[in-house]
């Protein structure tokens, strides 16, 4: 075996492999890594002879090993937070006074247009080493804030630049979130103007890994959106849809039609939208932070997720406005209180269907052979834990391309 | 100023004297600290001018300064958890399926009963550390899970280690907790056996602080747990209860009219019982990290309290079975989101109010003159950030008896 080659052992793993019962698990497991790949993952007993001298070697005192965690839905770059509006909500203000107030999205959308691209940077910073404290090693993270050309490209700039600090960073375009003050009831001079103009900018510039959108009444209709994929299909760019949160637009069926990788949120999804969706491969990206902020009663439909087979991811949200939640773990506890998803559809959720959700299952998600080995050890007694805990962090290291760093609880 | 006095300056403090408005904010603040008592609490400028020469000085840089969080009312103190049991509920398990399969609190009490006092003390460790790297400097610690003379004196023996710990640990015991099988349908003699007699082996232990009770259907009637409250009375014990839960027994009334220093949980308590513990000073502990975990709809009565003046606190009720929450921010976020009340409400409930249900309002729970040097320092722009964050962690230190500690991201 290679110099710089490492193996963790003494370990029980929970593979996500789709070709294993339940979470994948293996009960006496080990990981071979080379060059920040992984080269096994399996039972010790199976691990090839040629493997297993000359590396280094981590015991892992028994301790159980995931995938790197997969937050595939952030607006974790912004500025500025929204602590004073929430204070004035609890404090009886109506939306109004809060809107006087200068509160509401314009209120994120003027901080981040006031912010340089090290503001967004630094501003960020905090929210992302929560997410890798938790075992993050990918998160998506979105524009929508700056919805000019100049500050959505600002925005992405930063999401990308937070890709250096050892988390990989996939980035959405949402230039389509909401429509400014400047261009209230022209949306389609702003969809022509902003939204595809700072699209091809962000995309001339290398920053755009897929294209977001926002369906729903106080936003963008379905015809609207429709636009902006078609723009996205012209670049070459898979598109994901914010849909179905506050009422049924078929915003579901419409991510489906355009072969979405996801379409989330989906309070208000149909039937026939979940099963559309499971036919096209979309996959449905649950955000229970958003319902509990937002104290919302309606819950996506899991039953029929679950019968025609529509994948299902889970991801924080982390925004200022609806979802100030910067916690993975929590987010699995969430969406097993809140919604009644199982054990193992969290867990899965937030690793292997996450990875599914950004189009990156071929390199993260899974502890496989070939995939990245981006991984966590956890000082957990079962997989369970990880659900069942609220406000608890169990990370003992979090694995990044083979290298352990310091957002855990310590070394391996 | 004599050597190893300390001042901390150029903070912001919320220092939740009763004698200020609000949280008692001072703008330009610092803090003056002798022997582990604090000497001064007020603006700067009228730091009188024995104390500014001499003593170290702690430039915080404009952070805010808090008291230390007070989490009055948990079960940290067991061994064992519930995952599995959580696992199969959400799998569709009913609850004589999960009781076939040993769960329950059965369960929980059956592992502290087959645990030492080091065991407990090993496997409470990492939640006493989560709590205290939030901010917490008192922790509340009951019994109830041993249910024989023995097990519950060793619980509270326990829970006294971990008063060794840079933390403050009252105790409460809660022998009245739960009817173990061996005494079934003969509620009296367990509690003139185990209950009465463990208090009293545990008093001249010298190791009970308060004596609980729970008090409903499933569990002990007013007329039991008043027998238990006699007892209590009869050692100069002060009480508390848990009450009004899942039904109205009027456990508020029951506890006002013993003087309890507080009533716990009280989704069921009549606008009667609110008015009634007002006029005893008995505190209202509100918990809504159990109130999410059992997925009740039935909120605590905050209009009622709010209009007859009772008190009102907050806290994680940390236990395996109905509340596995270690996170004392989110209780304050779990406590405006569910619960409805304000930023100040929280902070106040997890500081001065809680400090007031431990009986401890002379000592903790405020930044004054003459109490313990017990405080946080929080990377935040205002205090409204401390209960609009979900899962984040803006502590800077914790200080306690006037040193800072590790639990924070970093020292002062
Ligand atoms: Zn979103
Ligand atoms: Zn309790």
């Amino acid at each position: 075996m290679a110099n710089g080659d490492r193996i963790w052992r003494n370990a029980r793993l929970a593979t996500l492999d789709p070709g294993r019962d339940g979470l994948g698990e293996i009960g006496d497991g080990a990981l071979a890594v080379r060059d920040g790949t992984i080269l096994f993952a399996g039972p010790r007993a199976d691990l090839p002879g040629e493997l297993a001298g000359g590396a280094d070697v981590v015991d892992c005192g028994g301790r159980w090993i995931t995938p790197g965690l997969v937050d595939c839905h952030t607006h974790l770059v912004h500025a500025g937070n929204r602590a004073k509006e929430f204070q004035m909500r609890l404090a009886g203000a109506s939306y109004e006074e809060i809107a006087r107030a200068g509160g509401g999205i314009v209120s994120t959308v003027a901080s981040v247009r006031a912010a340089s691209e090290d503001d967004l940077v630094r501003e960020s910073l905090p929210r992302l080493e929560a997410l890798m404290g938790e075992g993050v090693t990918t998160v998506e993270v979105k524009s929508g804030y700056g919805l000019t050309v100049e500050d959505e490209v600002k925005m992405l700039r930063a999401a990308r630049r937070l890709g250096e600090r050892g988390v990989t960073v996939m980035t959405s375009y949402l230039g389509a979130h909401a429509v400014p003050a400047d261009y209230r009831g022209r949306n389609d001079a702003f969809i022509d103007e902003v939204v595809i103009l700072g699209l091809e900018a962000a995309h001339a510039d290398g920053i755009v890994d897929a294209v977001d959108g926002f369906c729903e009444g106080i936003a963008f209709s379905p015809e609207e959106i429709a636009r902006v994929f078609d723009a996205a299909a012209r670049l070459g760019l898979p598109v994901r849809l914010h849909a179905d949160q506050l009422s049924d637009l078929a915003g579901g069926a419409l991510a489906a039609r355009y072969g979405a990788l996801s379409a989330d949120h989906l309070e208000y999804l149909s039937d026939d939208g979940a099963a559309a969706m499971a036919r096209a491969g979309t996959v449905a990206v649950l955000l229970p932070g958003a319902y509990y902020f937002l104290r919302e009663t309606r819950k996506p439909p899991v039953a029929a997720l679950r019968e025609h087979g529509t994948r299902i991811a889970i991801a924080t949200d982390n925004n200022p406005g609806t979802s100030p939640l910067t916690s993975p773990l929590l987010t699995m506890n969430m969406a097993a209180t809140l919604f009644g998803l199982t054990v193992e559809e969290c867990i899965a959720g937030i690793t292997r269907e996450a990875a599914r959700a950004l189009g990156r299952l071929d390199r993260i998600g899974t502890l496989e052979p070939g995939k990245a080995a981006d991984f966590c050890l956890w000082d957990i007694a079962e997989p369970a834990e990880l659900v069942y805990r609220i406000g608890f962090n169990p990370l003992h290291a979090r694995v990044y391309r083979g290298h352990a760093d310091a957002a855990g609880k310590g070394r391996p």
